[in-house]
Parts: C-alpha cells; sequence; structure tokens
C-alpha cells in the first residue's frame, strides 16, 4: 500500500489526467475522487478512459467537503479558479501534501488577483516550476504547492534562460500561444462544441484581459530582477490537448542565435521534461502530447531585433496534472519522473 | 458565351478554389485547366468536388504550355511561387488578363525576391488588394495582376488602417498568424500527412526567415509612409482552411480602442468583404471559410502599450483565389463582388 | 422584392446553414428568424459566418410565435423533432409554403411515431427527395412538406434504385452511417465538446435504437413493394459536416457490379444533385461539404454476397438545408437549383 | 542490461509507437533501429516525440540488414505487409524471438494470400492475439509470432465470443470500420495530406477488395468451427490514431442482449485489455488512444434480426505495437502487462 491519495475536481480535464498518471503511479493510490456537481457517478461513467483502470474504476465520485478529503497523505486540487482557496481552507493544519492545479495560490500581488480573478486574494504558495532556477529546492520541503497555469509554464520555459542571462529586454514581450480545447475545460458551452472549434482557429480575451498574464509577469519578472510587461493573445486551436506559445522579446544589441541556444542549454542540460531541439527544427504540440515534455526551439531574428522562442508542451501534461505529479514526487521525496512519461503519443 | 479562362496549376488547392468559384461566375467560362504534372488527367479525378460542376466536369488537365494558353480573355496562374514568371513570359503581348496567385510579381524590390525566394526578379505587377486604400482604381485599368499573399493579406487588412491614420508605430510589428494546411499546398511530404498535423500547432519558418515577410514590410511601408519592420511567426494548425493572424504594434502615446476601431470603421465601412466585428467578438477562422470575407477585430491594450489586431480569412478564399476574382472581376468592369461568396460555410 | 420567408429555429446549425443558401438566393427574402432560446440576439451573434450577410446581418431573433410567422409566402422550421408540429398547427389555412426540416410530418404509421420519438403523431406531409421516382411531381403542388432526415437521405439514395430495379433482396438490409457533428445539434452537451469529440469515432443508439430507421424502411419500403428490415448504426465522426452511409443488402442471384451501376446510372442521368462516381473512385464526405450535392459508388461483392453502396452528403446540405430549399424551389416553381451549390468545399 | 531489441521499419507509425511502448519497458532495451529509406537519420528527427526519450534519443537508423539485426533477444518486424517476409528468412535459425507486425506471416491458405497480397506465400506463424481461447498458451512458447492486422483484432474481439457460443450464424456477417489515418501507414500521398482528410470520413477498398477480409474470415471461423463469410467495409476517419469497429451477425432464433453480453462477460472477465462497457455505454476510439485497450459493447437488435457489435481499439496500440508488445511479453516469460497502458490518453 502506497501513499493515500484524494484529488478534486476530479470530472474535469485535469483532474481526469491526473488520475491517468496516477493509475500507472507505484507509490500513490487514489482512494478518493470528488467533484461537486457530479457526486454519485461512477468515475468510469464520467471519464470512459478510465474504463479499466486499476484501482481506479471502482471509484465513485463525491461530493468535495472536508470529511472526504481527511486523511489522506496527498490531495490534488483540480477545480476552475477562485474554487481551490476554499477547499485550502478547510484543510489548514493538515499535514496532507496539498498541490492546487488551480490559480488561486499563484499570485502574491492581491490587487492583480482581484483585478484578474475577483474575490478575495488567498494568499500565496510556493511555485511548482522546478526546472525554474532554484525552484525545485523550494518544492522538496514544501506542504503546499500552486501549480503554474498552463500558457505561464509554457511561456516561463522559453523566456526565463534569455531575460536570466540578460540576452533580452524585459519590456515589451509579445506572446501569441494556441491552446488546444481542453484548455477551456470541461462545462457545456456551445461556443466549445465540435462543431464550433473543428476547423477553427479563435482569438479570445485578447487585448491585455486573459488572467494568466499577471501570472507571467509575476515569474518573468522574478527571474529578470526587473519589472516585465507583456502582450498576450491566446487563441483556441482545433485540437483537444497542446499548447503551442511564441514568444519574443526584444534583443539585447549584438545578441546572436548562437548565445540564445547555449542560455537554453545552461538552463535545461541537466531536465529530464525540457529540450531544445536540433537547430532548424521548430516544436509541434503533437510531439508532447499525454506526456510531461516541453520541446523548445529559439532564434534570433537580427532583423526585427528580437529572440523567438516557441515551446510546445501538453496543456494537461506539463502544464497541470503532469507538472503537478512532478512537484508531488520531488516533494514526497520520490524519483522526480516517477509516473511521468516523457515521450509524447503520436501521430 | 462568358469570357474564356484559362487555369494553370489548376490541380492544387488554389487552383481547385479558383475552379469552384468559377464554375458558379455567370460571367466567366473556363475552357482550359493545365497543370504540368497531371497532364491527362480529368479534372473531377483530380478534385473530387468538381465532380458534377457545371461547365467544369469534362475538362481534362493540359500542359501548361503557350499554345494551351493563347485566347483566352482572363488567365489565372495558380502555381507554386518561382513558377510563374515563366508562363507570364510567354503571355507578353497578349491582351488577356493575367492574374498571378504566386508570389513572382508582388516585390518591388529584386534584392528581397532573390534572398528570400532565389531567382531572376520578374518585375512588379499591380498589388490585387482592392480594399487598400486607392489599390481598387489602380485595378481597373490593370492588365495584369499580382494577387497578394494570404498571410500579407490578413496582416494588411488588420495593420493598414491603423498604420495610415498614424495610431501605432511602424517599426517593431510583431506578427504571429496560423494557417490552414492548404496553405502548405498539395505537394505529398510526410510532414503534411493527416496523421502528423491532425493534433498538432507547429511552429516553422520562424526566426524572421519566412518568405511574406518582405511583402508584409512592403505593402505597410507603403502606407505608413514610412520603413516597417517586422517579426513574423508562421504556424501550421490542424484544419484545411483559414488563417487567424494575430497582429501587434506599439500605440501612439494616449491612443484608446475607440481610436482604433474608428479608424478601421472609416477605412471599411464601405466595404463588402471586410468586417469589422462588434466590440468583444474576437474573430475565427470558421466563419469565413469558404468565402471572401475577412473579420476583424482591434483593441488597445494600455498596459502593454500595443495594439492587438486579429484578422480571420480564408487562406484560399481572400487569400488567394477569391481575391484573385475579386481583382479580375474589377479589372474586367464586372460588379465586384460576381461569383464571390460573403458568407462562410460554418459550422 | 422576393417572396418572404421565415425561419424559425434559426439559431440551430440547420437553420444557420438555410439562412447562409437563403443570403444568396435572388428570389427569396428572409424577413423573419425565430428561435425560443435567444429571441433578442441579433442574429450574428448567434452565428457569426453571417456577420456581413446582405440582407440579414441587421435581423434580430425572435419568439416563435404565430404572430411572427404570419404573412410569409415561405416557412422553413428548422427545430429540434417533436417542436415543429406545434408551429405547423398554428400555420393550418396559411396559404404559406411551409416546409419542415424535422420529423414530425414523415412517418405515415403512427405507432412507429409514439414508439421512436414520442408523443402524438402529427399526420404525414409529402416527402420532400426530389429524386426518388415519382416525387418531384408531387412536391410541385404541395405547400406543406417534410423534408427528409439526414441518414435517410443518404440511405434512401444509394438503395432506392437497387430495390426498385429488383437487384436486391429487402430484408437484411444493414445500414452504418457516419455523420458530423453538426448532426447532433447546437446545444450545450459534454459529449458533444471540440474536446470529446476531436480524436473520437464514437457510437451510439446502436442496436435498432435510432428515430431514423423506421425513416429509412418506409421510405425504401415503398419504392421496394415490399417490408424493408434495416440494422441501423449511426457512428459520429471527428468533423463538423458530413455523411458517409455504407449500406449493404442481400444480392439477387448472380447480379453484377455493372447492373448495380447501371441502375444507378439509370435513376441519376438527369439528377444535378446526385452523382454516380466513375467505377474505383469512393465517395468522401469533404468533396460534398456545403453543397447540395451527393455523391456515390456501388458494387457487388460477390463473395459475401452482398451489393455494398456508400454515399456522401453533406448532412446540412442535401441532409437538411439544401433539399429543404430544394423541395422549396420546385413547390414556388423556381428553378429547382436556384442558390443550391453543386460544387463541395473542398479541401 | 535487460534484453536487447531490434525494430525494423522504425521510421513508421508502428515502428514510433513501438519505441514509445519500449522506451518505457523495464526489460527491453532497443540497441538497433532500421529504416531502409531512412538509414543515417537520427531517430529523434523522424519521430520528434522521441526527442528525449531515455535510452533511443541516441539512436541512429540503419539500413534493413542482417548484420545489423543477428544477436538480439528480440526482433519486432513493423514494416509493410510483403516485406517481413524476407527479413524473416534472414533470421532463420536465430533463436531470437521475432514478432512480425506486417501481414506476411498471418494467413494459412496460400491461395489467400497470393490473391490479397501478391507474390509467394511465407508460411504461417502462430497469431497473436492472446484474448482468443487458447491462442495465450500456444503463445508461450513460440519464438515466431504474426501479430494480428488492426481491423482483425476489433473485430475478432467483438465476434469471438457470440461465435464461440453459438448465439450468431457464421455466415452474411458485416463489418463497417472507421479507422484512423495512421493506419493508412507513413508514406507520403496526396490523399492523405491533412488537407485531404480532415473533415472527411472516405471509404475506400469497398467491395470485398481490403486484404484484411480473409485474416478476419479465417480467426472466425476457427473459432466458429465453420465457414465464416464477410462482407468489409473499411473507412478513413479524420484522426490520427483509433479504430471503430461495428460487426453485425443473424442472431440464433431468440437470443437476448443478456445472453450476448453474458458470453462477452465470460470470455473477458479475466483479461485486463479487453472491456465490455456498461449497458447502453457505446465504445468511443478516444478512450483507448495510446492504450492497450479495447472497449466492446454488443446489444441484439431483435427487430432487424441482427447481433450489432462495436469496438473502439488504438490501431497502433492493441491493434499493432501494444499488442506486439503483449505477445513478446508472453513469449518471453515476463508479466504480460510489462510497459502497456491500460489506461487511454482522452480527451
Amino acid at each position: 500500500m502506497g501513499l493515500t491519495v484524494a484529488v478534486t475536481g476530479a470530472s474535469g480535464y485535469a483532474g481526469g489526467e491526473l488520475l491517468r498518471l496516477l493509475a500507472a503511479h507505484p507509490e500513490l493510490d487514489v482512494t478518493t475522487v470528488t467533484a461537486a456537481s457530479s457526486a454519485g457517478t461512477p468515475l468510469a461513467a464520467t471519464h470512459p478512459h478510465l474504463a479499466a483502470a486499476p484501482g481506479l474504476s471502482d471509484l465513485v465520485l463525491r461530493g468535495t467537503d472536508p470529511a472526504e478529503l481527511a486523511g489522506h497523505d496527498v490531495v490534488f486540487l483540480a477545480m476552475p479558479h477562485g474554487q481551490s482557496a476554499a477547499v485550502a481552507r478547510q484543510l489548514e493544519g493538515s499535514s496532507a501534501l496539498v498541490v492546487d492545479l488551480g490559480a488561486d495560490h499563484r499570485l502574491s500581488d492581491a490587487g492583480k488577483w482581484e483585478s484578474y480573478y475577483g474575490g478575495d486574494h488567498a494568499g500565496t504558495w510556493p511555485y511548482g516550476l522546478p526546472e525554474l532556477a532554484g525552484q525545485r529546492d523550494a518544492l522538496r520541503s514544501a506542504r503546499r504547492i500552486a501549480a503554474p497555469g498552463c500558457y505561464p509554464t509554457s511561456v516561463a520555459l522559453g523566456l526565463a534562460p534569455l531575460l536570466a542571462a540578460g540576452l533580452v529586454e524585459p519590456t515589451d514581450v509579445v506572446v501569441v500561444a494556441a491552446s488546444g480545447t481542453s484548455g477551456a475545460g470541461r462545462s457545456a458551452k456551445v461556443g466549445l462544441l465540435g462543431s464550433e472549434v473543428m476547423g477553427a482557429v479563435t482569438a479570445y480575451k485578447a487585448g491585455g484581459a486573459h488572467q494568466h498574464t499577471p501570472e507571467m509577469e509575476q515569474t518573468l519578472g522574478a527571474v529578470a530582477g526587473a519589472p516585465v510587461t507583456l502582450s498576450f493573445t491566446p487563441l483556441l486551436a482545433p485540437m483537444p490537448r497542446g499548447i503551442l506559445a511564441t514568444s519574443t522579446a526584444v534583443l539585447k544589441p549584438g545578441v546572436t542565435t548562437a548565445q540564445l541556444r547555449a542560455a537554453m542549454q545552461a538552463a535545461y542540460a541537466d531536465e529530464l521534461f525540457v529540450t531544445l531541439l536540433p537547430e532548424g527544427a521548430w516544436p509541434t504540440t503533437a510531439a508532447t502530447a499525454g506526456s510531461n515534455s516541453a520541446h523548445l526551439q529559439v532564434a534570433a531574428d537580427t532583423h526585427a531585433g528580437r529572440a523567438v522562442v516557441t515551446v510546445a508542451i501538453d496543456n494537461l501534461g506539463k502544464g497541470a496534472a503532469g507538472q503537478a505529479l512532478q512537484c508531488a514526487n520531488i516533494a514526497l521525496g520520490l524519483p522526480e519522473a516517477t509516473g511521468l512519461p516523457v515521450v509524447g503519443v503520436a501521430p
């Protein structure tokens, strides 16, 4: 018998992916799954891919109540943003490791929380992006972890090494990132119907409105040691999973592609889940689907005076469930890659 | 009997779309279709959607020879870039209206042609983007027209009014545009197989390498009256058709969303094929599929200091065949919208 | 000013497609659009593809009330099955042409209506499949028309000529048909989210449960002059539009592919919208998308003793809105193909 | 150090999937990968999803020569049908376990091989479908295994228990199965381009022409103890992976859904990779993507007199690479599920 795990928000896409990963994890045993709106439903009726999952196929979704969550070694909160703070408060004093896949404990600036998300600020937990310099050590002793957003993960992995090395300017960063539709969640909305999204790339929350903007600026600002301002345009792409983030930043004078690549290589040489592709190969989301991997490429466009970084991840993998599990492995003292695929399911 | 039309490159996607439109055009009769590599093949064997097309289903593809093209009222050149110049030379002296859907006659700077496309520069023809200020009149008397590229159409429609009105800076424009796979042409390549592209958003020719960059800079520079520098990242998206272009430019001090919208409205108030969406509605490629329409939205992101413009078109419609036919209608003195759908095929 | 048209259920997919076609129809002017749940919404806010549709973009959805529908020359009912009967009753005595895209007036057997759809049987209207032998004439004088279902259209077009010619047995017909997701309607359901349907072919209502089964048996039984029994399995396929129906029936002794093809050719030689493909070419839904066309192929599998017929249509075109408009053209004495595309939007 | 493995045809989709699975297999070490046409290419340049695969990312594709294959404990042949027999002959006398993912060693009837595949018959190896009654034991001692085709796997799993229990007739079986595009292989053909396949369901090799027909009849005939005749129509569906097979067979008099389900449950009660879904839940390919699982449902359509069975698998998983690895595990005496995911990657 391994450590016991509860997953809240288990009926959603991040929850479903986390359960897929946990089904194959040798040290963690899922004993409780909760989902307010689906309480009483067999797990496999909600998630057909779990129909034969060892240890999971007999579970029934329960309400997200303190009594249900008590007594587990690990609790993953996989709920829509704004909902995990209340559950986290119920777990105050618990010795369980709590990993929040939602946004509630990511931002340190209460004012930004209020203006982008609304409601009271719940406080700040250690940020679960292990590949950021210094971050892995901070996670080893954490009992509360705020897993990053999907877009911020892709943007931070791409730009952090360049900002840390002083190769690009922190101001006037421009990001356009295309996400698969699972990033929009599993609630039934006409705009997310297959009939609407297939054959369509669609912009949304453009012009500075997306709530991940302050998270990106916070993470990159800490790395740069200076305020970062960033224009962010998210796109919905006709695929279930994946993020392809294109980030550009103004090059410092004379910086070359070779220097940009060297900074990337130095940052990620020892990282199993972050791979700088060979020169000339640009990332594709398909290669990372179902995995916890990020694929990167970078070039100096000297004509335009910008560094161009593209990063591919699975928004449900390195962008959500995979990363949350990676953080949990670290905090639990397990081998960091336990239960985490490196290889994407392609084609 | 209407005017006679020949289409070269008829076996490709732009050619196939042009033939679809021409099948319903009341004044133009396609009498010749050519495609070097498929000569001898019945047209409908190459394009199953034309199986019952009135006037087309009996045609057989022929070689792209001068004798085949002679004697038509209109010749559309729908070949890969670098191939139309030779055919155009064979038509020298012909009184036919010749519309080139390829790149060969778009750039005025021979050096840029050579560095981005290679080979000799074929000269410059009137640029077939009727909605650009002053351009429609130039096309009325033209007998040779260079139809714009798909990406440049989407970017020019979005940024030209803002640059013309002096609301944004001409330098440091950043464009990220996602294209459907038909934009990559119809040649059999492993990287374009359905198994590879479905489920995948992929960057390509990033870092300043894409050949449409100088065309965008040329068009926008003329509008702005100043050199434009532009960082361009193209993405391949898992859909057959459509471009969603996100263009950002540095806002002049104090410029508001209302001012940006007013400039757009002034530019396109009388344009049937270009529509500024209501405030808050962001474009989706699906709404323009199969049509000659462009849908636009713009906002001032004052936090980041950038105007954000997104434009949706059908890369084969307003981005290629539709636009070429619109130009032909103008040059032939026909009603401009003849045979051109305004409404996209959605869902 | 042409004839005035009202469309109920205008916020759905069939309604949206009908409006796309009507926007380009030279004799019909849409003056009223209704949708119970969206009353008060601008039409283009519900259907972005109609953003610039001539004559439509200023319309606002209204409630489906008798007062709204009174006084039109043509009324199209594009509502979910079970809802049009009540509206039809409100139009009793009206001289308007009423075309019902729903199922309410298709079945002649009240018992089958009750067992497959539930509720009271609303009666039977002339069946709007003009290519069935004798059916076109019946439609010329009709003022009420029941447009066929999408699946029944594809199956009837494929099997009727073979049954009429006595080349196959009427018993033990087996049909498996894959539909695009728009066939499942536009209501917000988790199972129809893009994230769920992309990458997925899914069976549903299999084992004899689908409500289109009695409609198929009724139509084919009338053609065969004998009861037809049919096993029907519908599949949901990851595309917005299209039906690919595979129908097999037991071959009469000695029947050859040539005989099957000859029967098809005889039936459809003069039909603009039904095309038997050249031998060896199998239909693809993509070639019919956005059109009113059906593409057919047939072969005798003498090893298995079955005729195999595959038919591709656009479920929203020949399977719904296109066919309804074709019927209206006939009943109004207009050229039958007015406003109806023959060529699909491919790729 | 585990057992050493060579994979031929490593540049294809089945090869790529096999390598993904092997990368996570604790007992098997891939030391050689071959692909005639790509010899000299780094493996990760051909398969971007393997960019960071432990133990694989440094491999380079080599020619498929006897010297390259000699000395391995296990050799997987993942080549197009007709190509593995020659390689198998080179391995004659080798003590290696050889698993052929191709068709060359599946058929026992030389005449059927010649008429469906052409060329000389290579002989028959034990058939690698462990869930067929008695088959697992036969595989334990095998050193040569013919892994089944993707379509035959889905059809055999669905119909074998019903035929074995005598609940359906062996004659006049009708199968329609939709496959993702990876089933068509990775060669560059225009008809397989993303632009062609997205938005399209397409029939192919219908009318009895598909080469998997005799394999299905052979497997089912052995189970039934009587000749099986089967009409098979394959469809290409717009998704990279997955097969949804609908098989119908004539019900013996009085047979009920409950009896059909009982036969299925009895056959698969102890099978980890084959799951009969709860009554009323129909399979979807998405739930099995990336896994070695098969999901089944069955119903008695008493009106039509047929049993309807639908089966979902991943054509590259249980339909190819997963099954081959499962067979290898059995023959090597390893736990059968080693390295094989039970849970699909959904959404």
